[in-house]
């Protein structure tokens, strides 16, 4: 199996408490491209960067497992930039800067070789643009899509157009509260259900991720308590990548396996926030996941006794 | 086996997104008692009220099986009682009255039958008073204590003089933030337990719980995602009841035994939420509660194969 990814593949300029990261590699699709390849290859990215990008980096992915045939590179343009800076607790970060540079004008093209693949991680773009994608694919098996506050102001029929068409809906509590009106995520969940998706994850940050299914089957996955946060960015990002990536590698949607899904993201995630930018990320191994998730087994593990109490 | 505990018995007034609660009953040692009573009998409950509290209440706790020998009466006094609001989300509340009436002069004297109790868990009040119970304490098995930001703040070093005293600290992440001066909790915890004490519950209301003992184990409980919460107020209390009564009831303090301690805590949390005051808590069956057990199992149970990614 393989992995179609769309998203950013972009500069950021991070500020947290733990220090700054001038003209980090970042993007919704760097994130989710690294994340992914630790459970299948090739991930089919599908992005655009302008003439600034290194190319140190992009071979980088490339040994990886990240096929580059769908990054657009715009020989006149700059690559998309972000600057932030994270509050002392790095519970909330303020954005200082946004370039959209080669974005404003981006139109995904798939190429041929892409057009397959079953698995699909739609990461943060406009719903127009996700849309563009999936109307591209020949028989997608599972599509799972992020989004953010941002469209749900200034393009709620468009974001209303892609999400029946997506299988898994993967945003953030704050996120599923604005789009459902609901402060309850159990009651968040089910409304947005209701606009299509058969599964919704909704990812909680340093408290841990909810799987719901239609059926109003649950599954709720902790973060790991980590001794140092230093960096957040793309937390999110890298969890939707382990998780569609272990999805893709088993080639199995049971509730069953996608609960080990949801923690393998999260194990993914939780290396992800251990260092600036990909810097944790494009080290990992897959003993050093192996035992990253054996540390949430034994984190949630209990056995209670049937009718303990009578 | 039997609990002891101590804290306060009182009336409340709770407003909350979804009611008002007037002359509601209360009291860190009411939710304690009710929660406990579930599991082990009785409940050698220490406390005091004034000449203002029902006789209705007190059968009500004596036919749960709480113990009221250790319960002072004040014939010419009010009991406490605490007014707060919530707000919207539920998540922080403003304190609107305090009147503490009959706990200025409480001097806990605990009755001859009182004295060998195993299991204790002293509720929030001020540290001097739980060291006042320890000493009259004979062999205790395993003494859990609760605290607050504002004994923290006027009474620290009465509190540095208790917590080596007792076996387990239970409170919330704020609370083991200001205790250790560090916001990430896996090293609030060691920070805590070198204080004193081998085990350190923390809890973090709607985002669960953490179990922490001196060896760096660690476990994590949810919090079970409920369609409506109705009044946090005592949510706390009740799980300290629930953990120390399960611990209690199965006179077993081994690590495995305390996180299923942790979750019959939070699974009585859970109902706690549902209704203002002790509502719900006072109509829980032995049913219920393996029922809601379960759905913390169907919450958190994932199997993952021994070295998946390889």
């Amino acid at each position: 199996m393989s992995l179609l990814t769309i998203g950013t593949v972009a500069f950021d300029d991070i500020k947290t408490p733990h220090g700054h990261a001038e003209r980090a590699i970042g993007g919704a699709a760097t994130y989710i491209g690294f994340s992914a390849a630790n459970f299948v290859k090739p991930i089919q990215l599908v992005s655009v960067i302008g003439n600034d990008f290194p190319e140190s980096v992009l071979q980088q992915m490339k040994d990886r497992g990240i096929n580059l045939d769908g990054l657009q590179v715009m020989k006149d343009q700059k690559s998309f930039f972000w600057a932030g800076e994270y509050s002392e607790d790095l519970n909330s970060r303020e954005t200082l800067t946004t370039e959209l540079n080669v974005l404003e004008n981006f139109d995904p093209v798939l190429p041929e070789n892409y057009k397959n693949t079953q698995y699909v991680m739609l990461g943060n773009l406009s719903p127009q643009v996700q849309s563009r994608v999936i109307d591209q694919l020949k028989a997608p098996k599972f599509v799972a899509m992020d989004t953010m506050n941002f469209w749900m102001d200034i393009a709620w029929d468009d974001l209303m157009e892609v999400i029946p068409r997506v299988d898994a809906l993967v945003i953030n509590d704050e996120e599923a509260r604005q789009m459902s009106g609901e402060h309850a995520l159990a009651v968040a969940a089910q409304k947005i259900m209701d606009l299509g998706p058969s599964y919704l994850v909704i990812k909680k940050g340093e408290n841990g991720a909810l799987l719901f299914h239609k059926d109003e089957q649950m599954f709720f996955a902790p973060a790991l308590p980590l001794a140092q946060v230093v960096d957040p960015t793309g937390a999110g990002d890298t969890f939707a990548g382990g998780f569609m990536g272990y999805l893709a590698r088993t080639d199995d949607i049971s509730f069953e396996n996608m609960k080990r899904a949801v923690i393998y993201g999260s194990a993914m995630a939780s290396f992800c926030v251990e260092d600036f930018s990909i810097r944790k990320l494009e080290q990992i191994t897959a003993e050093d996941l192996n035992q990253r998730v054996q540390q949430f087994i034994d984190l949630v593990h209990f056995d209670v006794p049937q009718k303990a109490i009578s």
